[in-house]
């Protein structure tokens, strides 16, 4: 563990012991006692593990963030941007609940989050390795291996997902090692409770986007309903709150810089087990060319919709999802060019290898030549993939490609199809073809087709076959012209007909998805056989690599995959430059210092008011004088983490998290304790913006709060 | 006093009382006893009061800079870059003592400073109010009040510098309330002993210049040489080390955040007791004005000799020079933008009115009416003051203007003179134009002179008559074809030319010089009348606010006036943004952090690769665990403090400061405790390089070292 430079940390907080990097599975936490003392938790590792108690069944998901119950009445709090939706869609012009933020006084003003919203509470997490490597064999190809392990993971979910209250997953740990089956109990009927102005919740906006100092309030509540019998149901204005068999108690005590935190969320992806050769690809050539196509692609819908206020408005979200992607990704070469995570992924490779030839040379040998060799075709293919993915750059060419792939799946049984055209994901489908309409000009798709076929060109891997089925730039306008597809219902139209409808239709999107879908398929095919050789090296290695951790004593978590983890650490700043220290805590006096009344730094008049006369009650903290607003954690967290609860070492709420240090970015690649930070708001912050600000004291006597005495 | 936000910064240091502001005069300091307990310097203030006692005889000035005697051998410690000229004048293609550093391993090595070099080790300061005052009457007109009190300065000095081993000089201290006479010893030979490489002594150059966190070895030593009877003597082979009566004893024992520190040298020049109004004037007027006059010169300058590397060498002093006054003004301009001092300074300016109008309202109000008009009228002048100078921006007319108004004041007795024309000033002079030589073109001359002309044209304040006399844009070349004045020889010449001699030549600069005469000598009659009655109402003033602060328990010290000053404080971070800290320390690993093999970040290969061994020896800190490399303090300091000696509470050498951080720039009119910084280079870094780098054993032999035990 590389140690801060300076004293002052050191001292204040009495040398905490920083966690090291981990996001780890519940039942992995009994193995690590000794470091949950060391950073100074209390509550039994052994109740931490159990999904069942408290605090871990107050932990739910909302599909793409975390969250946590603070009632039993099904009272849920996550992040303001993980309710943004929610938010967004009752707004209007006369009642922006987005710039003035929203409050249901009482449960009968709560509003539906939408159609889409979900709150997924994990009830069971099972070990199904053995039942998903059922006729798994080294000598397969790799194709069957892979369609075997699916057809496997398919039964599996199938049988889960008897009892329509649950949804399940069988998601691969260890990059194919394990597999655990997800039990999750989906509640549909999701409304919103409250959520802040939206220069509180999102006060900083792009600008303070993975950046610190930050003064973002980004929390909101949700609420889950159900049906009278207690079950998930349908939206309906008959069911009541769900009764949350736990919940999170609240706790306005503070913390301070050295404290210990604990934080339980749903992290996404993480890439800390990949080779050095991977490393060395995403940083040379994939993030690069990734990054080039984003900025050019945005840079073509900008220019398309131009002009028109309307076809701007519907490119928005598509843009900002774009940019947020391209910031990651040009944060990842930035970290990657600042700290070379190659050189230090050589020296463990290194080491293990060693290790591993000094067990046996020849089975070392042979599992390392294999593991490079499949890892080199998986870096060729997935540059064919991308070309592909360029040279089709247009929403009616992805739903067309959609539906004719529906079309023949639906051929088979359904336990058959492939993953993702099943019955269960029909509404899925539906829903994607559906918001479409919201997000598209034929316009603009068609200069993003027309420009995405002239990067394509310039790309070195080209799929075979796939050059000549591409149109000429000035077959594009035809196309658009002689298609319906833009149109919402002649679109779910399609999801009814067969492979005979789709052969025989002269409509240009619908045709060249027929045209495509050899090549389509000889890529997924590719993938497949692909796929399948590392089902059946990485787990050897990962196995290898398991086995040279537990010889130095030390557990090994998964990487990161959507599922519950929890991971702990200590209040903490760090040094971005020799001489330079950020955080622990930023305060409501840097609230002031930002604002300058020009988007996004325009602080609600109200909170300006609060802050000048020092209305702090019990919110102030007492060694910074005032009240807190975000803090700093060495906690080890990733995209899927936001409105995750960060809790005391009781177990008691005292944070949301949201975000992370911009110096954190490569943490998906490599953890770097010394530099690595997660952004968390503090409830002090956020009990003080309800009371003083809100007036949302419905919502704070709802929750169980534990005051400074 | 504001605190900082940050618990840290109190916890660490036991919460230190961070000094308040104050360059206090040394005899000033028993009334501090209070303050510099709170602070923790243990040294008397008895005993810091007394200029020929330890330390603070061992303090000096080189004239622009501070320094201070560390070896009884006449050895002096101040800035690298306060050293530059030595270093510079010394340095060839072959030679280049700034790239490569020099070491003289013995004292027949060491080196000519300069003709103009100059130790200065003032020995006696007294109040000489009534002497500066006699004769000065309240009915006098302003001009006659100035002229007399300058005149009877002139005889103090002249009286004074009987004994030519010194240098006199009387400065007015609470803007005229009190005059002191300074007598200083002043050597004439120094030499160059040891600069570290300027990619030590300058490392990060300009780009790092006002900033923080900076990693800069600025410092250097030279020698002062006098005759071998002990008196100063012109620079002479056979001169002897003079033999300091004291000198400062280095500690290496090192300092932690929040240790006391005290400050001596020679700060040049503040504006702390200005009017609201008069900051209003520089924030809206003056300094936007200057500012914007300094860029186009700049520009002018840098279009004219483009192309041509030796205009471009002549002028590079020239541009750096302007370059780093608009930096300040312009940091200034921020400064003020970023925190409204005027609006402070009208609260306290309201509350000494109040005060005042308390006392006597009558005799308040005509002072402070008559104040506030003769301020009026000092903002206004110095408007046509500032265009006058914009007109005649060429050296050619400088050095031409100076040499006729020495014919005319020589006409008259020395005693009478103008200051600055008197018989002790004439070597000054010719030094000046001399030296003009090494950075003057006329081609670039005539651009400047051009270009000036255009931009007074729109100057909104014209002095009576210039207008007239200015020259056309088309007849500038002419002017410059019809003069000889830059030819050196031929510029001395008519410093022993005579009237009638200026009122017959056919130069053109010489001719428009005496043109110009009476409207330079209307605005100097002005300045006079306007100062004198300045010389009148402020002390008047400054008593008033004298007597309001201490009837508040408080003194007062008297703005910067390159006399001898000692501030104190504490080794502390700062605040620059809420949630981010700078400071106290650098170390050496931020060098290799800011190395980036591009000027001004090429440290040194034998440095980086100390660094990389890590041979810290005892410079090793024990709370940092590596050599610190800069810090920083609450002390009070300005320009002209470059190179004052940083003492621990025991009044031993433990750093040099050097610079202030940008967030203090506009201390010099406000001193805001919360961020006011001043940035110091550690001992530690200055011994561990001429240890480990540049092997400097002889320098560091001659010292008396204080090692950590």
């Amino acid at each position: 563990m590389k140690k801060f430079l300076f004293p002052a940390l050191f001292l204040v907080s009495g040398a905490p012991a920083l966690a090291d990097e981990g996001q780890w599975q519940p039942y992995q936490l009994p193995q690590l006692k000794a470091e949950l003392k060391k950073v100074g938790i209390t509550i039994p590792a052994e109740k931490l593990a159990d999904l069942s108690k408290h605090p871990m069944s107050a932990i739910v998901s909302t599909g793409g963030c975390s969250a946590s119950f603070v009632s039993p009445d099904g009272l849920i709090v996550t992040n303001h941007h993980c309710a943004y939706d929610a938010i967004q869609r009752n707004s209007s012009a006369k009642k922006n609940y987005i710039v003035d933020g929203f409050l249901a006084k009482t449960r009968d003003q709560e509003l539906p989050a939408g159609a889409s919203a979900r709150v997924y509470i994990t009830d069971k997490v099972d070990n199904v390795s053995k039942e998903v490597g059922e006729g798994v064999t080294a000598t397969m190809s790799g194709r069957e291996r892979r369609e075997r392990i699916q057809s496997n993971i398919k039964k599996i979910i199938a049988d889960c997902e008897q009892d329509k209250a649950y949804r399940c997953s069988v998601p691969s740990f260890h990059r194919g090692l394990e597999y655990y089956r997800i039990r999750q109990m989906m509640i549909r009927d999701v409304r919103l409770v409250y959520a802040p102005a939206d220069m509180i919740g999102n006060y900083g906006g792009d600008i303070d986007n993975f950046e610190w100092p930050r003064h973002t309030g980004d929390f909101s509540f949700i609420r889950a309903y159900v049906g009278k019998d207690g079950r998930p149901a349908d939206p309906s204005p008959d069911n009541v709150p769900y009764r949350s068999k736990d919940f999170l108690v609240v706790s306005a005590e503070g913390l301070k810089n050295g404290d210990p935190i604990l934080l339980a969320g749903y992290p996404g992806r993480t890439s800390r087990y990949k080779l050095p050769a991977e490393i060395r690809f995403a940083r040379d050539t994939d993030y690069p060319i990734r990054a080039a196509e984003m900025l050019a692609d945005i840079a073509t819908i900008e220019a398309a919709a131009k002009g028109n206020p309307d076809d701007e408005v519907r490119y928005a979200s598509v843009v900002k999802g774009i940019n947020n992607r391209l910031k990651k990704t040009q944060g990842l070469i930035a970290g990657f060019a600042r700290k070379d995570i190659a050189a230090i992924k050589d020296q463990q490779d290194a080491q293990f290898r060693l290790w591993l030839s000094g067990k046996d040379a020849k089975q070392a040998q042979t599992l390392l030549s294999q593991l490079d060799a499949v890892i080199a075709q998986d870096m060729a293919l997935s540059q064919e993939e991308f070309a592909y993915s360029v040279a089709t750059n247009s929403d009616l060419f992805s739903s067309a490609r959609t539906l004719y792939r529906l079309a023949l799946e639906k051929e088979k049984p359904n336990a058959q199809r492939e993953g993702g055209y099943q019955e269960r994901d029909l509404a899925f489908i539906k829903g994607r073809l559906t918001r479409l309409e919201q997000s598209f000009v034929s316009k603009v798709d068609q200069a993003r087709l027309t420009e995405g076929l002239a990067r394509y060109a310039k790309l070195p891997a080209h799929p075979a076959g796939l050059d000549a089925l591409l149109p000429t730039a000035d077959a594009i306008a035809a196309m658009f012209s002689k298609t319906q597809l833009h149109n919402t219902a002649q679109r779910l139209a399609w999801m009814e007909k067969d492979r005979a409808a789709f052969a025989q239709s002269d409509d240009a999107f619908i045709r060249w998805a027929v045209q495509l879908h050899d090549v389509g398929m000889s890529l997924e095919n590719r993938r497949k056989e692909i796929d399948g050789n590392l089902d059946f090296i990485i787990p050897q290695y990962m196995q290898a690599v398991i086995d040279w951790k537990k010889s130095q004593g030390k557990p090994v978590y998964p990487d990161a995959n959507s599922t519950l983890r929890v991971t702990f650490g200590n209040v903490g700043a760090y040094s971005p430059r020799n001489g330079v220290t950020k955080g622990p805590f930023t305060t409501v006096e840097g609230i002031v210092e930002k604002h300058t009344g020009l988007d996004p730094f325009i602080a609600p008049a109200p909170l300006l008011q609060a802050i000048k006369e020092q209305r702090f009650g019990v919110f102030k903290d007492p060694i910074l004088g005032t009240v807190p607003v975000d803090f700093l954690s060495s906690a080890d967290t990733t995209g899927g983490n936001s409105g995750s609860a960060v809790m005391n070492k009781r177990g008691e709420l005292i944070g949301l998290n949201f975000d992370s240090t911009y110096e954190s970015i490569t943490n998906d690649w490599y953890f770097d304790t010394a530099i690595t930070r997660a952004i968390h708001v503090d409830i002090r912050y956020m009990l003080w913006v309800m009371k003083e600000v809100d007036h949302a004291d419905n919502v704070l006597k709802e929750m169980t709060i534990k005051y400074p005495r």
